[in-house]
């Protein structure tokens, strides 16, 4: 299979070639972290319109907050974020197994055991980003800032907000 | 503070106006996973070339391996990715803080104890890349696929190869 890199090169190419942001500061401008599904069909700069500069992005496998935890401190800690939106989405991967069923795939392919990672799949869609809301406000490590759980429709772009 | 979330709503409703992708399959087309930092400066889709379908893209502070690995199995047992391009980059928070001063600085200001965390800094950011490919490499849950590791240069928007 050939490898993505001379692609991924070029296009950096013309990136840089158009490249305007080289002063930003380090601290995200919009005091944001968003905690999204690394989904490939989700770009969450242009689905919330981020610029360079403008905010953390914290992507995993169905943007469980969870995971993210270690992310989000430091964004607040060290750099000064005060807000957290979460954004899920339709047809994830996350839908479609079991924590019993990858760890018997990868023990019945790979020969390994894998019982020492949750991968924190989940069987409904609203009730996982209630559920890392949640997580997050429980957490004595996370400040008490405003926390937002979108699911972003991958048929349409849209993302509706999810309503306690 | 005002919140975000207007104004994220106000863009995703322009980028649904305009949304084309919205008959894409479920796994990456490009069959890469992205592990990389979530500095608000960096946008991988942006500095790659990735468009909605293209790849997985994993974000944490620092692009650490170690704390994406739950997401590199999911996206390569259950959605066929067989490629893995890792992006660190110039003036990262990462390398301004020691693990012990940020568990320090939670105790003074959350009264809270975090050593439960291992936060991931780095104090050489060539190393800090190689250090993840190697993590990768020699996880027995990751599969032997190429891995290529890039700094992602803020001042610029260009990634370097990082050679062994």
């Amino acid at each position: 299979m050939p490898s993505v890199v001379p692609e991924f090169e070029a296009a950096n190419e013309r990136y840089v070639a158009s490249f305007t942001k080289g002063d930003l500061p380090l601290p995200p401008g919009r005091k944001v972290a968003v905690v999204a599904c690394m989904d490939a069909r989700l770009d969450p700069a242009k689905a919330l319109g981020l610029e360079e500069g403008d905010a953390h992005v914290i992507r995993n496998a169905g943007g469980r907050t969870i995971d993210a935890l270690r992310s989000v401190v430091i964004s607040q800690q060290l750099l000064g974020t005060r807000e957290i939106v979460i954004v899920h989405h339709t047809d994830c991967g996350m839908l479609t197994f079991s924590d019993t069923d990858i760890k018997a795939k990868i023990r019945d392919d790979l020969n390994e055991n894998a019982d020492h990672i949750a991968f924190l799949p989940f069987g409904d869609l609203r009730k996982s980003v209630l559920d890392d809301i949640e997580i997050l406000k429980k957490s004595p490590l996370v400040l008490d800032v405003p926390i937002t759980g979108y699911i972003y429709d991958v048929k349409t772009g849209k993302v509706d907000k999810v309503k306690e």
